[in-house]
């Protein structure tokens, strides 16, 4: 039996369904995490490419959009034990260029900047009372690693009862089997996989 | 070049570190993700059997003990859109059968019991403040399931700086792929890995 | 100069504003704290009768229902610092008759019943998802204590970006300056005061 | 029967207890908080004073210090509903004079400096975790207002299980009105009243 079937038969990966009012997250797509000799690699770039044809369309129809860095203060105060993995991450200080918003996706007046040091752009951050003062029922999500932050922001989403749409093109990651296992969990239990192109044309239906 | 090359190239996967005071934390290791006709299956049962000799260390040593349930209202009224990919979830009523921690794991006086409806055992409950509150710097995970919400738990303890331990032979799952692939994340990113031996050996050293 | 004054000169004190899609919460409305022997009097009956006729108006109208109750472990595993201070709060125990919903509001099938051991209705529960789900953007608040968990619960609600309304006379306390000065500081700074006349004719409107 | 009577026979105003592990929380002690002007007024500037001499107490003894400030985006994106009875709490942007630190109180590096948009300084932001990684069980808390982002910064430590200590004078509110009812409640029900000089005290003896 396989895997999918494992989880069919028990009743996963039924579907979690598109809202009313949709919200555009771009997760760390930052200059250190588009780079391979930093923090990226893979499909990113590519997945960078896909965004920016759903953030004009965001734009245009007047979806409300947040981005995520992750930075941690100049002198490492608020290191945490993520740093025991990761020591790199502590270069993503707020004017270090790998720590800045790749230019084709930078920030329009009213976009939300999310500052994080953990994997979540939910976590200790005012990300999900901003989307819930804006009526957001459904979080589309794309950025960066589809198996770290990307993962544990539709995770959070979802356990704070918005429905998760992952862009499917619109995600990357700097290795392809952790991609394709977490694009597997996601599917099965926690959001609804779509290309950009299907999520843009659910924006122009709304 | 190897998915962990790659990690490691970018300096991923160093060790977390086993802190000075731990608390093993259970995961919904309940009825129904022990039988493989409701939410079980793989290897969550030999998991069950590794925790039994974990919890009996953990107790006799004072290690602090934390077990998740997932609970739903009776009449529902608590339903979230994680329902929607996975209605049956709903059937874990707090008498419902398949809700019950197993057996051999029934939890004893002073050990805390958290009922929860998403997948972190950490979102919308009182693990946090409790573990503080035993001055724990090390969240040693058991349980099920590995890519579900094992792995959910021990990023939110990661979030929150307690240092995660996943017990490799006491996490189990219904699927062996996304068991080892969410292992592969886990200890990369997230977590280190040790077996139920090597880690009631901490107990005891501590 | 007084108080007002000075709050107003500082730009406090303005409207809140009644959104379009309220829910009612109501806090602690249990035995031991309509009890003056136990955590209750002052003017906390008063408020339980005029919240019996907001919540017919909310049920009659389908605005959705929250009620809050503290209720701690049996063997009082989950006792924390609070209860320090407090310690007779421990005995709010699942099945304590102090424990329960007074019966004039006892919960119909389909309205949250929220479990809490710390003053605010949103800390460490499933509350404000539930909210979310609902697509709620304004939270009325009666219950008990003014200068407890009602303020720390109006406090987290506005912190969540919900609207916080205050039904004056749906909110009491075991003494009344407590109840004033708490109702001072809701006003100028977190919510709107309106009375449960007031409120109901707002649900009719919507 | 007085206020404090009522309290004492219902079984409140027990010691919380200072813990082995303190940590000294500044909040908003920011320069609009100190200009009568602006939101200052009141007890605030005195409280900044003895404020001095505990960090530098702290400082000399090894205590974690962590300061808040309000921070809103330079474009309001920001803006939530707490602006609606405050709106001029839009203009704490980064480099906004009134938004800094004042000078007597400047952070030095390795102490944690928590932007907030909301009243308590735990409420959307990392400071939590970071305490948590400091293994501190006791908050000690100095700033301003007494009746803001005091008293929910307090009410939050509690919850979060840490034991909160009020420097009594070491917090400030522009009306001593809402300060003194403030103290009253944080008494009772969430904190022990301490002066800087006692708390220094037992930061010595730690």
């Amino acid at each position: 039996m396989s895997e999918t079937e494992i989880y069919q038969r028990q009743g996963f990966g039924n579907a979690m369904g598109f809202g009313q009012r949709p919200a555009l997250l771009i997760v760390d797509f930052v200059v250190a995490f588009t780079d391979p000799a930093q923090f990226g690699g893979g499909n990113i770039t590519a997945a960078v490419e896909q965004t920016v044809g759903l953030l004009a369309a965001a734009r245009r129809l007047g979806v409300p959009v947040a981005h995520t860095r992750v930075v941690y203060a100049d002198d490492g105060a608020d290191r945490s034990v993520f740093c025991n993995k990761a020591p790199g991450l502590l270069r993503l200080t707020e004017h270090a260029p790998g720590a800045q918003i790749v230019p084709e996706l930078t920030p329009v007046a009213g976009e939300l900047v999310v500052r994080k040091t953990q994997p979540s752009a939910f976590f200790g951050t005012a990300l999900a009372p901003w989307l819930l003062g804006k009526q957001v029922d459904t979080v589309v999500v794309t950025g960066c690693t589809t198996s770290g932050c990307v993962r544990a922001s539709v995770v959070d989403a979802m356990s704070h009862n918005f429905r998760p749409i992952v862009a499917v093109d619109g995600v990357g990651d700097r290795a392809l089997g952790p991609h394709e296992a977490n694009l597997f969990d996601l599917q099965q239990k926690y959001a609804d996989l779509m290309t950009c192109a299907a999520i843009a044309a659910e924006f122009e239906r709304l």
